[in-house]
């Protein structure tokens, strides 16, 4: 397995993130409230658990019911979640009111950081962490 | 705020999961050597703790060393994942088996699922879960 070998198995590698959720069809429509989400596939639509892929802008990720027995935990069964979703958008303010309309908890107001971004974070009802900024 | 205005704020948005980890900086050359992960740019280079932008592919992604004061936990500290990787290659074989010669646990080896997915599943060294495959 040679340098270029590993470079080739992921130049075309692409990533997104699926987040554990409880309450599948209530957060369906909360991402789609707060970030003007846009569902592009659901997984078996008459089913009670959700497996869903949405975009965000240019960017797409997944959410999903929870599945304990197959170490897929909402943040609400593990008290706490593994990651932060960063989501760049021109004017973080107005991204920030849509998300706290939709009932997102504002952990730390957007400010000019100094570190060179306009940023702030929001708790989402399902326990999932949200940066919304911009270099600025 | 109407729909056309939500749809503004959000069109241009981009999204990259930032992944908390314990030992940062084993956990950089981890994921460089398991999935040929490219550095971008990490904060404060002679500091400790890590925070890091990579790129794998196309796809950019964080990682922090955890900061349990402010609520960013390693999947170490609360015992599990509230989300998982899902990360898209052309061979998931190959991609596989990087992934595991760098040192991640199998979950589920690949294989081609009946809902049209070859795909596997592994947990990294600092407890996040990717899955790597593909449509077929």
């Amino acid at each position: 397995m040679s340098e270029s070998s590993i470079q080739t198995v992921f130049q075309d590698a692409s990533l997104s993130p699926m987040l554990s959720v409880r309450r599948g069809k209530e957060a369906l429509a909360f991402y789609q409230a707060a970030f003007g989400a846009k569902v592009l596939f659901r997984a078996g639509e008459t089913r009670d658990a959700v497996i869903a892929k949405l975009a965000i802008g240019k960017s797409e990720f997944w959410i999903s019911d929870e599945d304990t027995e197959h170490r897929n935990f909402s943040p609400e069964s593990i008290g706490g979640t593994s990651f932060r979703m960063i989501l760049i958008v021109n004017d973080p303010h107005a991204a920030f009111d849509y998300a706290i309309a939709a009932g997102a908890k504002v952990l730390c107001p957007v400010v000019d950081e100094d570190y060179g971004w306009r940023i702030g974070r929001i708790e989402d009802p399902y326990g999932h962490i949200w940066e919304i900024g911009r270099e600025i």
